[in-house]
């Protein structure tokens, strides 16, 4: 019963979702600290949530002794920074994705962790967690896998907030797709060995500046010869619409075809409607939860998290291989 | 593959529809007369289908020797008699729903039908005929039925014409009701044993004044135990929804949970919509081409036509009771 | 910040569930205090979540100091004595329903209540507070309501805690029906005035000793003239099936038409299936921790909670006239 | 109200589909010859639907006087030739699909079709004319087109009938995925310039050894930029899947994303189930009605039938090109 003492770095909107489930939602998890870049902001959500230990500094926070875990949600230029700090101070770290702005970054992390091996460190593909991924990993049966299929889609309704944070994003392969290739090699359980990007500037043309697309795709061969392909689009009419498909020798597995926030169906003149999740936070809501649930129990008993470090580094890696062949328009290999 | 030759009495919405199944659907059938009380409308249809014989007297049309069977589509209130001109010129009978406008006028269908053995009699319960309803059929296994639901709306954007029709349409139960009533009386092999209907008027108040409401609806207890709900409506957003319930102790069977006219589902700042049918004659159009279908296969095949005239006595003889129960807002027992 | 301190009486299956989110998911609340009739059991969940104050004996978890509120989760027969208990000491109540056994007990809690206008009383219709009806709600426009419809069917694969339970239960009304009584009298802001309830022993035939059906329906007729029509079954071959439609003039409102538990289609040669709810815990797994939110929030505010001690005998009483009619097999009017 | 005269060459499995909608389902369509290799198919054949004239050679049916229009449903490698014979004797040409199985024929086709500038000629891409993509057409508004996604993919159930016909079919891109080229060119309005396919054998061996996958895929950028993935798999669980998906900047159409073939859906102890098309016949059965009724307005009123044979060149030198592609695993640019 006893609970993990946690100090968050950075709350903003997805930050302050996680202290949150830290403080209140997470059976084995305590909230003991808080850091931001803005101490006010720091001092106002440690008041919401009965947190007395409040920080400006990151260092601080992690050389706090009562704080026993650090959870790093930074932007992600300062994680690898972040993750030293922490594992420094010989604290155990769940890190947001994506584990930093470069490959060779992420390199750097890697040696942390790999000099800190009795501490957790375990990555935020809060995707893995959802309930419906978690259903959908159980039944992948035996026999090969032929495709798999990701969507990642935005609603358009937050197009303001998404172009302000665009040019400091990494673009869309780096911050947005990186979710479908974590998915793709974690269903896959192999590594894309070629693949082909593209896209273009849709709606939003100011895409074009920062060397970028507003929706994207791309196809991927994998070392299994499984087949991959994602889409990542900024404009959904109809909201948050993140799909994926696994297509098998046995049997096909869609996990939210239509991204439904509710259960409820609409008859009207518009025909038979159903509402879609109008942004990640609500969408994902437990498995954020979820995730911490795990890192707590990794924490506690000491066992592996996944996903760690070098899915990072993977994924950092192959997001890039996809921007260099939008760029260059020509399939590479890895 | 000879075609019977059939004579349709009554070109008007339905009527029309029929006629064309017959001259270009189905197979087994040719159009080769046509009656209706204005004689520029049967002249329109006939030229336009090819079709040389054209009356505005039934009578003439049932004795004319090129005629092997009769198709009645004309009101409800002259059923009986063309079905009498009919069979009384040595020809098959198809009979548009509902079998008459009273029970005493279905007890002398009866008559007459009993009086030519060897002629073909079927009514034109529709429904039976609908590729989904078949499959249901199918579906369903030994075991205990314990609920039957149905569904029956119109939409609202045809109210016009409904209202139009309202006060000769014999009112909710006889006009609209009947459909659920053969349905369930078919889906439960049963009949009604004791039924209570309630209902009012919720959108358009003209229904009181024909001692009607614009949406009624009732419960039922079978002979065999089976309970049996159903809803009739005239004014849903949405479409044209009729939805049939199947609920046994070995599994559901749900028929057009949601009536789409299309396989395309539209993503837009709705949500994620699919479009229902906006009228009976889209909704029904292969069961209308299968029934016609049916009953030449029974004319050539010598075998007995279903739903028949027992039937339509039957199901005019419960949706008078359901009247009954509403206007007195009691429960009656059959 | 402060949060509420709350003693729970009875953990059993759904007592747990209760006492582990007061504990841990509900962020304004501490569980402080378990009683139940087995003291080992009390003592287990005791430990598992950190509460020290254990307790045999409900008088005394009432009376202790340290508790503010009082969660009931013990069998039926016992909830008014317990909110007598509760409320003489001088704490706010949560009582799970139905609030009794017998609509002379609820007008004991009636009058227990009224005694006590400062202590917050909430009923535990869970299914007011789960995100699709708050969503249906919200979306119920102004307009006439015509017809809402429930169903509440358990799965097959739990009937044998079913079965046991059932004679202590009082029966499908009072024990299962009564949520979607709760509904239908939250939902069309009106009262039945005439009902008609049937059913049967259509697959285990043990309910007839019990005066009881294995699966019954009713139809009634609201004040305000609006309908309803309610289902309930034990023997869903498919899972735990709540579903409520509310037709209006307008648009229809449709709630877990398919329950399903996750958004994975799963296409295999059984065709494309989405797999249910196998137990109510699951399905109302987040309404359960909501409504535990908003007693907190009552009492926090001072602010009337609902459903509340009337909605609790009101629903009793159609539950028992219910009975009544599907003993008698007569229509009734309240 | 003139019926088109047609004359049919091969009455194999589609060609006898085509034979009986010519003779019993098209309105302005009359079926007056029949030609097939095997003369007791075509006598069989042209008994059952009443038709006289009957051949073993083509040329003589392209002869008959009484033959205004041809329909050509023999295998792939024969279509040119035939095309030949029917507009050399002044006839109108329906030819299915693919227009032959080299890029050169398919240029042959088009010196014959451009030599007879008054006879009509139609390919028979059937799928432009099914309900669901002409609503989605109809649907599609103005604004940029993303992506275009499209599965074709056929059930397990009848691999063996696939493997057999394998080694003449042209393989999976000529074979099967062509329906997906014409979809793509017709849908995005342009014309794919870089493309990159690639696929496997994971489930049925012996594709290896005809040069070819069991399952392919392919990404294509089209000149206007629209993005284009399509899939095409031969071992499908859950029945003959073809699914299309339009994603635009204004709102997303997906058709057919659960192919069902009816409106039942089924609740049992595999959840809630909707069956599948098991054949392409029944899927596409009311598209190739729909067509034929468009090859004979085309011939009536004298206006140009599309998909016409330069989307038959079009679409058959793509699919080399994707072939190209996936044998060499390069990406190409056209």
């Amino acid at each position: 019963m006893k609970k993990l003492k946690i100090g968050i770095i950075g709350v903003g909107r997805l930050g302050y979702e996680h202290a949150c489930n830290i403080a209140n939602r997470v059976p084995g998890s305590e909230l003991v600290a808080i850091c931001d870049a803005s101490l006010d902001r720091a001092k106002a959500v440690a008041e919401e949530l009965g947190v007395t230990a409040v920080y400006n500094d990151p260092k601080a926070l992690c050389n706090d002794p009562n704080v026993e875990a650090v959870a790093i949600v930074t932007n992600t230029a300062s994680h690898v920074e972040m993750i030293g700090y922490a594992m420094d101070a010989g604290k155990h770290v769940f890190c947001e994705k994506p584990l930093a702005e470069t490959v060779e970054k992420c390199k750097e992390a890697e040696k942390i962790i790999e000099a800190h091996p009795d501490l957790i460190f375990m990555l935020g593909f809060m995707r893995r967690f959802d309930h419906s991924y978690r259903i959908a990993e159980k039944k992948m049966e035996a026999g090969d896998m032929i495709l798999v299929r990701c969507y990642s889609q935005d609603p358009i309704s937050i197009i303001e907030g998404t172009l302000d944070y665009a040019p400091r994003s990494g673009g869309q392969f780096i911050d947005m797709s990186i979710h479908d290739i974590d998915l793709i090699r974690w269903l896959t359980g192999s590594e894309p060995k070629n693949l082909w990007a593209i896209g273009g500037c849709y709606e939003f043309k100011q895409y074009k500046d920062w060397d970028d697309g507003d929706n994207v795709s791309c196809l991927m061969q994998c070392e299994n010869d499984a087949m991959a392909f994602f889409f990542a689009g900024r404009a959904a009419a109809h909201g948050s619409h993140v799909e994926t498909e696994i297509v098998g020798t046995r049997g096909t597995l869609r996990i939210s075809g239509i991204p439904t926030d509710s259960m409820v169906e609409v008859m009207s003149s518009h025909g038979v409607c159903r509402e879609c999740y109008q942004d990640f936070i609500t969408r994902w809501h437990d498995a954020y939860i979820t995730e911490i649930e795990e890192f707590c129990d990794c924490v506690a008993t000491g066992r592996k998290a996944a996903p760690g470090v070098y899915d990072g580094t993977k994924s950092t890696n192959i997001a890039f291989k996809c921007k260099e062949s939008f760029l260059s328009n020509k399939q590479l290999t890895l």
